[in-house]
């Protein structure tokens, strides 16, 4: 049973840390970018070292306080937002936001959980190295809740996802004691893999104070294209021929549905679109390429085949650096618009691959004998995975539908897991999917999940309610 | 405390699982390569299914018997061989061998554990693809034991470990439940990742049954070259100017000692040796390319400016595939020839790649001061990971040197553990190098994985004394 922060706990912490890591709370702290979630008061803390979040937590479990660990705020299921129970310690760590060093030689690049990826991409940038995580938040996510919730973006159908990308965590253990495996090697079957337990438990097993991360080369030469697809089949096809033609010289393989562009003319006018008339599918194709080659001709001899096989109608290859990021700022707007419009429940899911075209033709009939509603169906079909956000129709809101919400959630999520799926693609279970892990997911699984927790974090105070209901 | 097999605990598995699952124990499954260990008797069972594999568990379970998991029996750290203790069940998955499935548009596998590696490459191959993990043994090395022991080899630097190649395991747990976690993901955020803790923990948290594997498009064209380097910083030099050119077609980048070369000569004429006279060091590289591009011109290209640059004096370039193979079974050869010489102490380390060349440099100086000794020191230098094995001199055996075996053991581990290396890169802890772990291992580290085994094998009985010292 956790116990809420009391004065009495509060001057205790205040004798044994510096006086700048007490900080005033703040609305920010209680938020979250879908107003789904409104958190409590409670003490907010920045501690400056991994020395600080130690003591912090040995504090906690003494006392059995929660701890809610805070990154960069812009997570999307609620993971950093404790709205009930005891009030808890709010720990952020934006004070711990250093790039600790960078190895060019070796591609690796030592942060600090508060460095924001922005700030990381650019420290790598400017050793001539590249650091592939990407995503729609990156000005503001950080790199600990990058890790803890195991990010994905843009770039996981070359690089991998933010697991693929660190080498080795610092963490603070929910008894306060600091796992020191900083390590920059690529190798290393030394027992059990923590770093990989940490990472995607969202918190509720350590909070990742610094992590290792790997670097890659900077590709030679960049190019992009949007491509107007038949169909979602004729999407996947497409990325096999490309891959089969450019290798890992695919970085990025985005499907947006015509709905995006639509939702972004009426919401964001000041994001030039790229087709006149958007067509019903278009792909975002991103090529890194080795020195010598062309992406533009890649690019075009992709699309003359694809073309020829009946996959594509219409392309567009950028041609500069700027038009390139124009494509992506099409891309990476979609979230903002999203939230312009109001989307009575979004899906982060995914599915085998060759699942994406029977997700897509299921979905919306099934969602049409519930009501009538607008999707925006886009996201990384090279990985599987599609964010799938359900809208009212023009005229409607959102709170006119929020008795459908649970309904309309249960169709996706019931043909997701149907189709051999995942419920939480990349944004992870936080507290808003809790009760959708204990439905679709492995009791088995649940049971050595619960183990685990308790075996590391026996009171519970590591940011309850998150992945796994609080105990009682 | 757990008990040996009985009879009574023999007869009554009998009552529960098929006649076919019980087998003769034959010296096979009590051997190991190095010969180090040598196993006691026990009952050896060979279960068919999953469910089988469950039953056992229980039964051990419920009687606190332990349970050696058997894959290839190719492991190198005594994983496999429980020596002493209370007499266990081997549970060998060789009868669950199936490919399952292949899904070629997903880039999926679906393999049993009992698979042998050749025959999932193979597999992989009959449908276009290309099922990366490739290292010696893999004529007789089991998915399970892979997996269980997260094997590296020669592509880890393109493709990454046998862990990056897995998106989900199905698996019998201590207590005999079984985890249902064959999905075909790239992302699937739903909790703590049991995949990545399973992998790696050498059979002591579950047994792998099946496994879902990533598969890759088969490059259109691949290549191969001999390069003499200046010095193992060389190497490095070489790499970086490698990846730089040509990215991710650089498929595998292996270091080799002359020792190693000279070594072959003595012990296994029928290896065609590339040189006249070997260099000190050479370098294997490995490409596979995309359509349209030749892996002869890149690596022509890459020794001209290698070589004006001063990192390398000479090279082949592979005219066949044929010769390619040679040059790769000059490679593979290795570690049978040095099985034949007979290494005093054997050492499978990595360092951060920055840090090779002190370690080498270092090394030598450090073992000359114990006694006189040859050092075959060749490996996966793209991964950081040396095989750094110590043989005696010509007209000694290894045996002579037997007292001397845990002084140069602790002298290169001291080097590679001041190095921020580990002293398993890619073969596992087994039971050999459970000291070195408490010696060399975070004690943070050690005891969350101990909480971790208590808490899901609370009896211990899944390979007792590997990773973790058995309980008493």
């Amino acid at each position: 049973m956790l116990t809420p922060v009391t004065d009495a706990f509060a001057a205790d912490l205040r004798a044994r840390l510096p006086e700048a890591t007490f900080r005033e709370m703040t609305p920010a702290y209680l938020e979250e970018p879908r107003g789904r979630y409104r958190g409590q008061g409670g003490l907010l803390l920045a501690p400056g070292t991994v020395e600080e979040v130690a003591e912090i937590l040995r504090a906690c479990a003494a006392a059995r306080v929660g701890v809610v660990p805070y990154g960069g705020g812009t997570g999307l299921v609620g993971g950093q937002i404790m709205a009930d129970g005891p009030a808890p310690v709010i720990v952020t760590l934006e004070r711990m936001r250093a790039v600790r060093a960078v190895y060019p030689a070796e591609n690796v690049l030592i942060a600090e959980a508060g460095a924001i990826l922005a700030e990381v991409q650019a420290a790598a940038e400017a050793e001539g190295r590249l650091f592939p995580l990407s995503l729609a938040s990156e000005g503001s996510a950080r790199i600990g809740g990058l890790l803890a919730t195991n990010a994905g973006g843009v770039n996981v159908l070359r690089y991998g996802n933010a697991r693929d990308l660190c080498l080795g965590v610092e963490a603070v253990l929910p008894d306060g004691s600091i796992l020191h495996g900083l390590k920059r090697l690529r190798k290393d079957n030394t027992g059990y893999d923590l770093r990989h337990l940490l990472i995607g438990a969202e918190g509720t097993l350590g909070i990742i104070t610094a992590a290792a991360l790997r670097l890659a080369p900077v590709p030679a030469a960049t190019g992009a294209a949007l491509m107007a697809v038949r169909d979602p089949q004729a999407a996947l096809d497409l990325l096999a021929l490309a891959q089969g033609r450019i290798g890992e010289g695919v970085s990025a393989f985005e499907l947006m549905h015509r709905q995006g562009f639509d939702f972004l003319a009426e919401t964001m006018p000041e994001i030039r679109l790229p087709w006149a008339r958007a067509p019903e599918w278009t792909v975002l194709i991103d090529l890194g390429l080795g020195a010598g080659l062309s992406p533009d001709e890649a690019l075009v001899g992709l699309f003359a085949e694809a073309e020829a096989a009946g996959l594509v109608s219409d392309g567009l290859i950028a041609q500069s650096e700027g038009q390139r990021a124009g494509f992506w700022a099409v891309r990476e707007s979609l979230p903002l618009a999203n939230r312009r419009i109001g989307a009575i429940s979004s899906h982060d899911i995914s599915v085998p691959l060759s699942a994406i075209p029977d997700f897509i033709a299921q979905a919306g009939p099934a969602l049409a004998r519930i009501g009538d509603f607008r999707v925006n169906c886009f996201g990384h079909v090279g990985d599987g995975n599609l964010h799938y956000n359900v809208f009212p129709v023009p005229g409607e809101t959102r709170a006119d539908h929020e008795d459908k919400r649970a309904a309309i959630k249960a169709c996706v999520h019931d043909l997701v897991h149907a189709l051999g799926g995942s419920v939480s693609a990349e944004h992870g279970v936080g507290r808003l999917k809790v009760e959708d892990l204990e439905r679709y997911g492995d009791p088995v699984k649940l049971a050595a999940m619960r183990a685990i927790k308790d075996a590391l974090d026996p009171a519970g105070i590591l940011n309850p309610g998150v992945i796994l209901r609080a105990r009682g």
